[in-house]
């Protein structure tokens, strides 16, 4: 109800600030006999991971994920997994200058006036350190949905864009560079501009693209609990976005119903997918694809005037590390909502 | 758990085919005490309803609500709301040709997988037609919300875009014209072009923008639950939605931080309203405002190959009413949802 | 949250006061597929519907249900199942003595301490009225759960009772007489001795056994969901329910463990079922049985002082119709919550 | 949905088995600005812990409680509370010998056919270990609900009983024995009662008695979540639990109307309170009082028979630590699971 659980049958529940002693979480309702691949885990969670690269939040943290409970002889035993990731480096800086003032476009404001004070270190609880308990979760159901197929990946840094549908890509390319961009060309420019704007002290807004192949026919349920009403919520619940589209998205408000129906072949599937896999809420057995836009993160290294609880004009200056562009430690955080979302409706299905 | 249920405290379920005897709903959680005006209610009904106008559908549905509990003395009581709107027209069509085959971009095919079978008649459950029922409880909650103002408009059909921002409209003159566009030059051209589109039996797209004025800061509860993710949730839920935006939306991630952090007055209100109204996932007292993107809906007057359940080709003919452009209707259905929303974390915020 | 629904996966909320137009509810969650009788659903009705025998309340009421979605040609589509019974008899009682005043361990002060006011009318939704709807669900659940067998009886009528265990009564029986005990002779006896307390203008409580018959092993979700926990709220929520247990009861806690543990058999049954048919909150094959109290009701057909509103002793005069000994209508109640509750773990446990 | 959460709006989630690296959980809902006693959340555990006295079970654990988020300059935060609770005890038996056999009336029968397999240690998640997290969330809440009083303690074991009423009883003296039994005199009998049974391998059941004083009217949400319907819930989700009663109970069962109607004082108090301080399912303001039933628990030190997974009989010896009578630790048990109930409805009753 307070909103920090996610998922009907295949519930997250987190908790965890920035720098208090650990972050962790509690997922209930994976199903018992599934053998856990710990280590694949453990590299989801270093692919979000602060300090992995050059064009990336410099924050130390080995961001090592511990399990608690609902796991046994290698297998998931069906009860609660709990698991801890502890914070090792909440005590390096100095917050009081942020103390009694409000970051502009931060979530400062908000908190103090919606819970009285709030805890300011780094963030507290509005940090997206939390969400690494989303993908350690994403991580777990991903492996729940053996075959299917979760891809992420950056289609978008400021104006850069990388236009080309996801099914015109190779997109086993999207580790190979540290922007996440499938295309290596767009990617390297992509890395150059994010170093100008760290540079800068700045930060610039991006689009994160992710496709689901081989989801099952028959996920989702209307009318409120609609596929993509449910991924649409997941994606913007991740720290810095402001906008979701499936399918057509944005331009299909443009097109006609002649040009965007989708025209069936005999065994089902359809011979384009404007519908974005989706129809009436439920998938239908085509591929899955969305983008995620992300606005430039308020964190600047850079003087600015702000106020501060009384209202009084202050002068601050943004120190420390920044991430300069989200969209790449964004990726599979994305997928991992995406497996939370799918893990779910996977589950309910089953009382079909 | 199955989806016809819709917020957390103020609970909408919902319940009804297109074509049965009759469609309602429960609102559990409406709070005691508040006088409802019922009139009110149906007038936000009669702007949803079929054949309103020349550019909507032509079915003929007096849609009338009739309460049947929770309302005494004029005033709710606190305990659940019942009401019903029968379908009157539910026997004026043969359906029997789409009975064993699949239009292309309906929910027939999925709901057939899902379910193993369907009550084909007028798109059975996967109609929104079921969204009366949303506009129903939506009216009530805004009268829950008095001061709370919730506007939505037509800013879109097809490539005819009003790009002008909210606050450079006059939003009185929503309801001057049967496309619900503010703008009435731009309303003529939108109106002679959906006239054109239902000539030729086709359908367009279109964008429903909307404002909300007057929320109190500190609604919407992070990590999940954020009010952004929420409202997204809610607009995506509603048939034919396939984007949602708020604030700088898809355009945000086109800027810098510098140019998009919203610098505070000494009031705690924002020079600037790129977080449009919402920072952490909670309402910091600014106009929220966001835009949802509709596609063409599927139904349309014109000759088609499809396929029947055994996946055999078959040559359909849409026939009947149709929707050319279903932006106008959805106006209503966008404030609704939005009230449900806002009321939802209104009651939450009172544990605070 | 505000109360009105029950069950996770089979889900009911209802709404609908004594003397409002109509009752009805929602059944969201019913897997698609299973061919109602619908016959069936109006008999379990009509055993739990006023005015049946000489020795429950003469209000006159029909009590026929409607369904307004859901099903299709006979069977349950998978959408929700909207229902609704009508109020005939909402307007043949002056219920302005109790408009202002506050019956002795009724509702009446509780209600208007929350909500502020109340509909007064015969109780409103405290009145026992609402279960009609519980009993419409329960039907429903029953035909899906086709195979598990769920049999109330009334064990007790004040200080009479029916001391054997239900394997040693013809469970057939039950419906042979008004009083529904399965033991013919003490049911004259029960039956005469209400009859008595009707006639003093008093009431009498008693005793509600249930057993569940071929109730698969594994329904239940420990920790906090516990079979039997679930089963205890489902009948504690019935009203004038004042205790319940399961299996050994009240009883076992004055056992040694070694007479109470229950040996196994080679096939997994037991020897004994202490257990109650339940063992760590889960089914174990066995059949569940347990007994659930009734208070004797608070509607009395005597003079008797009480309060207003501003605090004054008032003289009143219960008048009108009134159940003399709630046990036998609850029986069709008890049962139907718990086919609720078995239904909701039987969709759940198709994730395992 | 899986079972492991409890509350609505003050919401708890647990994890953890008897014999993993360790239990904890989340709260989830708790208002901010709360100052926490942490010594006083430790005190209650204590009152949980093995190896407190002389007739609870020898395991040793300290069961010391750490706190990871939701806690900032000693207040809450209104962000979640996270919390562990190692296991330092857990590897020293071995439990080779129960890993393929059924102990009777355990949960490891019902497990297995639940899930498959299970974590055989020492009982796993089935263990009441688990209710440690209990305690450390029903002190949290304890603490939210400063003024409100609740007192549990043991007013049975086996056939001893503590027959007066709570209001006749020093509840002051609960702590006094280890027995936690306010009567003196009782209490030494049971205790040397229990050590016979001890001394005996066996185990005995027994019964605990809750009062709740000082609760505000209005508290409970009709008609399925009636302030007893959760009370209830919330007992028979403690191990071993076999009943629950409230008010009246079961004796009010054999009682007239004309004898149990609690008459009105003037202002709104009641002479008599067969109530319970309940009516309707909402709180009137009285004492709430209510009886909980706990079957002897299934460990015995004793030579049984029983069956393996394959289903041959073979013998077991129950050896090591065991709970003669699980009442004494029950008592803080009790307590927290009525503080949670009451900490949820206390902030729902916030909306009206």
């Amino acid at each position: 109800m307070a909103g920090n659980s996610f998922g009907k049958l295949f519930n997250l529940t987190t908790y965890g600030e920035s720098h208090g002693p650990a972050l962790g979480g509690v997922i209930d309702g994976c199903p018992p006999g599934i053998e856990l691949d710990l280590e694949a885990i453990q590299e989801e969670l270093d692919r979000r991971k602060p300090g992995q690269s050059a064009i990336v939040t410099q924050r130390k943290e080995p961001d090592t994920v511990k399990f608690h409970s609902g796991i046994f002889e290698g297998k998931t035993t069906g009860t609660p997994i709990g698991f801890v990731i502890e914070n090792t480096n909440q005590k390096s800086h100095d917050y009081t200058h942020i103390k009694d003032s409000y970051r502009p476009s931060h979530a400062d404001y908000t908190y103090d006036v919606k819970y009285g004070f709030r805890d300011y270190r780094g963030g507290g609880r509005s940090s997206a350190r939390e969400t690494a308990c989303r993908v350690v979760a994403g991580a777990v159901a991903k492996q729940m949905l053996s075959g299917v197929e979760i891809i992420a990946y950056v289609s978008g840094v400021g104006n850069m864009k990388l236009d080309k549908p996801y099914n015109k890509l190779d997109l086993t390319k999207v580790e190979s560079n540290i922007v996440r961009c499938p295309d290596q060309e767009i990617a390297s420019k992509m890395e150059t501009y994010i170093k100008e704007v760290r540079g800068k002290g700045d930060t610039v807004g991006g689009i994160v693209s992710c496709v689901i192949k081989n989801v099952p026919a028959g996920l989702g349920e209307p009318v409120f609990d609609k596929l993509h009403a449910e991924l649409g919520k997941a994606m913007l619940s991740i720290n810095a976005v402001k906008g979701f589209e499936y399918g057509s998205g944005f331009h299909g408000s443009t097109m006609y119903g002649s040009d965007h129906n989708d025209a069936f072949n005999t065994d089902g599937s359809t011979k384009t997918n404007y519908s974005g896999g989706i129809q009436g809420g439920i998938s239908n057995g085509m591929d899955i694809y969305f983008n995620v836009a992300f606005k430039p993160v308020a964190t600047l290294i850079q003087e600015y005037e702000t106020i501060d609880k009384e209202g009084k004009v202050v002068q601050m200056h943004g120190k420390g590390r920044h991430d300069p562009c989200v969209v790449p430690r964004a990726v599979p955080i994305v997928e991992a909502m995406a497996a939370l979302v799918i893990a779910d409706f996977y589950l309910i299905n089953k009382i079909y």
